[in-house]
């Protein structure tokens, strides 16, 4: 846990070449950086390279600034995308929730339990159900409704509420609303949903009763960064579990929660943690 | 297993209503027979009821003749599809292959292990590479070449071996082509097929290939009665295994295959132990 | 769920014979009962039979007192232990908690978003810690302060204020005390503990500092019925996640939270939906 | 796989220190050597450092006798134990079998199928009755039969036969013999075995008679280097499966064999490939 011993997170993309470990490397060691942890992947299909290092904060001779400074020449040499982050410095994470409360319970319990390394501004939902839940975690909780055919000022006003509580990540805890392109694009790689059934099986509305009526003996949750296109994005986490005949439509949907909560908790850790690259429609996810 | 004990399968499907486990569970006991193992399921949804009785055989006082027509009056007055079969006389089960082995080769060994209660008459493929194991295992080996464009021919030989070895299953042991519907229908319910991923993610052709470029977590196998649309029938059984983003096109390919015959495996065991109801499009196992 | 649908369950547990089956449902369907679920199940190594029937409440033409009366001499017939219960009457749960919230949170919310079927008249715990989430949820909080040396007070005042509560089913949601041999006697099989180990692994405690010493592959948790001998009650429920060489003892804490909650939700939910008969050092469970 | 790409491996163990990847990769871009992957692994508890590379053997401008003089100095100036191997090279695995055939089919079929990257000189079993089956596959079956009570000739004859094959690996494919401490010291870190347990659970022998008699429900299956501390050697790879009530001894033995071979399957390839090295009591696992 960064709330141990801070740390650096240095996360870097670029076109695969022979060297790039030597150079990164070479010059955390040179400014005395101790690696706690690091991970690569060269991508034989795109020829791209991926590399996250966790470097002990109190290890580095500089400090940030002039470290980014030093490492500018590396970068630029294999064009690479790239960021060196401070966990001393907790990530802002906005919570969207509609009616249901296991994801958003859950998170909370997390993160009220010190094992979600974020600060939580607000917790914005279309529904007033949850209020005292949320505040009882010391969390506002703003209410933001939603028309059922204007939904555009709804939009709006959410955004606005992201970007006045600076949120660093927005995440979907069973949102149940279709989310803008506009609003898609502004936080892309930084909006979080959690879809429940294993994609792409069961695009869109009710995946428990097409589960249900196709028969499958797995059911299963997906959590993903949100794009324009509807459940299409890249994937971050997965997981199922089994189900049978004896099950029916609201068996699925109780039983579900416990995969749909895990999944993405599971899927905001790593993210918080630096640990997920998009790479086009997919991810890499140093776990 | 039916080897060490005879045992009579009692298979019940009709219409629920009060009082028939009374009725049914009263005249076995009449004969004496002796219940090892009962299952019952009443699907609410459709308003129907599924037995599965298996009764120790040496405890029945008359003979499964006789027990059919005992019985027979019950099945009327409630409207039953029934059968009750007798696992001394082991079901023919013929294997169909194409190029890869995996499948075949853990079915025959589990037969060759005494796990899989059947006979083998014989196995049939369009090459010609696994004869020799085929043959090790003293199972006949039959080549029925399937021509590019041509195939009808070839479907009509398959038809004609499987008939003349009486085969009571038909396993598509990764058989790689599309049956054709009069095929489909001759054999309803009695020809299991193992698909290589989850369905309904990724139907049709390649699915491995489907999976790498959605960037799934998850890769799966799917076991099903083979019905007129192509990946639409009754799934049987279902399992998945973790990959990452390390896994290339060719390692979601050799890892799937320990899925793959797992469930291809367990399908096939749970049919042949009569605990493979179908209902619809959809199946009730009773594991 | 039982909420939407009264419902009767009848628990049977005696020395299997011929026409047990036959004689239950026989007298079931005698008084009109419609069974909704039943499951049967015979002990071939002890001889035992096991039995779990779901009768629609309002199908059965006479109350559950003549019903009964009426059951009696069957019951006597075959040496029966049996029970008949309607679910329309709660249980009530007591849950018994230390200082670690992630169990008890997770029961509280599935109890607060009625996923849980019972009533929860109180949480006893030796810390203060959790009142208030407690108390958020509108039951009451009661602390009982246990003593280094001196326990036995504490026991005595906790068995006192379960029974005052009129408990029907205790959980010990990680309350990390060793329970005194006349407690587990006098609550012999409603008493009900999560372990967070795969029992027998790692009995006692610190099981995760163990599971790291010996650096398993898997870590786990074991939800069952306390007896005298620690850890070594009839097992409910168990599951297991995977772990590998990055994860320090911290993270499998961590980590096995997630296992625990689940593994002990399901248990209590199998419980009290009476799927679980103990039989000697097992259980039975009709899920 | 080595087979379409020629690769080496180098991989490194020594106290952790700032530097090291960085001295190690600079040394591997030197010479021109372009990484396909990387993995590394600081243990915070040990103070140890680990590393595993593959690089592209056609990208190295010098051989691999050059490699490792150049490497040598950075080897002595951070105390490195290491290797770096050829892949092009494929090591010698012998096998030693009983009478039970389900992991020895297994591995069979993966080595005849190209899915083991190894070399099989021979099968070692003392019963007779697997000869046919090895022989089949092309390879020596050498029957060395073990006395009840006179044991020592037939190990003396077993470690002569694995030196005479040059084995590089010896598996224990359910050998069921307790092998000497002399034979245990002399293959230390290269004979792997399959226990039929999660262990530490139900270590010796009948471990799932041992389990029947818990009430266990889940069984597993434990893949470890051998040492003279009987089942208590470094696991490489676990797993397990549900098991219920319905389950028999002898369905758990049967069911068991599947997650045998597959986690005996597993632990061998990521031994074949180095991905495993043993520290201590534990092992590291690159996968």
């Amino acid at each position: 846990m960064s709330a141990e011993e801070n740390v650096y997170r240095l996360i870097v993309a670029c076109p695969d070449k022979v060297g790039i470990v030597a150079a990164v490397s070479q010059i955390v060691a040179d400014h005395g950086g101790w690696l706690l942890e690091s991970n690569y992947f060269s991508d034989h299909e795109t020829g791209w390279f991926f590399m996250r290092n966790e470097i002990r904060a109190s290890s580095l001779l500089i400090d940030l600034q002039e470290f980014r400074r030093s490492f500018t020449p590396i970068a630029e040499k294999y064009s690479m995308k790239w960021y060196i982050r401070d966990t001393a410095i907790q990530q802002k994470v906005v919570l969207l929730a509609s009616h249901a409360s296991h994801c958003l319970a859950d998170l909370l319990h997390r993160w009220h339990s010190d094992d979600l390394d974020c600060e939580i501004p607000c917790v914005i939902s279309n529904h007033q159900n949850l209020r005292s839940m949320v505040e009882w975690h010391g969390i506002s909780f703003i209410h933001v409704p939603i028309g059922k055919i204007q939904k555009r000022p709804a939009f709006e006003k959410i955004m606005e509420l992201i970007d006045s509580h600076g949120a660093d990540t927005i995440v979907l805890a069973r949102f149940m609303q279709i989310i803008p392109p506009d609003m898609c694009g502004k936080y892309k790689g930084r909006l979080l949903n959690i879809h429940h059934s294993f994609l792409p099986s069961f695009v869109g509305a009710n995946p428990y009763e097409k589960a249900y009526e196709r028969g499958v003996k797995l059911i299963g949750a997906t959590s993903h960064y949100v794009t324009e296109d509807l459940d299409e994005g890249p994937i971050i986490e997965q997981d199922v579990m089994r189900v049978g005949h004896r099950h029916k439509k609201e068996d699925l949907v109780r039983l579900g929660k416990d995969v749909e909560k895990t999944v993405l908790a599971r899927a905001l850790r790593n993210h918080l943690e630096d640990r997920v690259v998009v790479q086009g429609s997919k991810t890499v996810v140093f776990d």
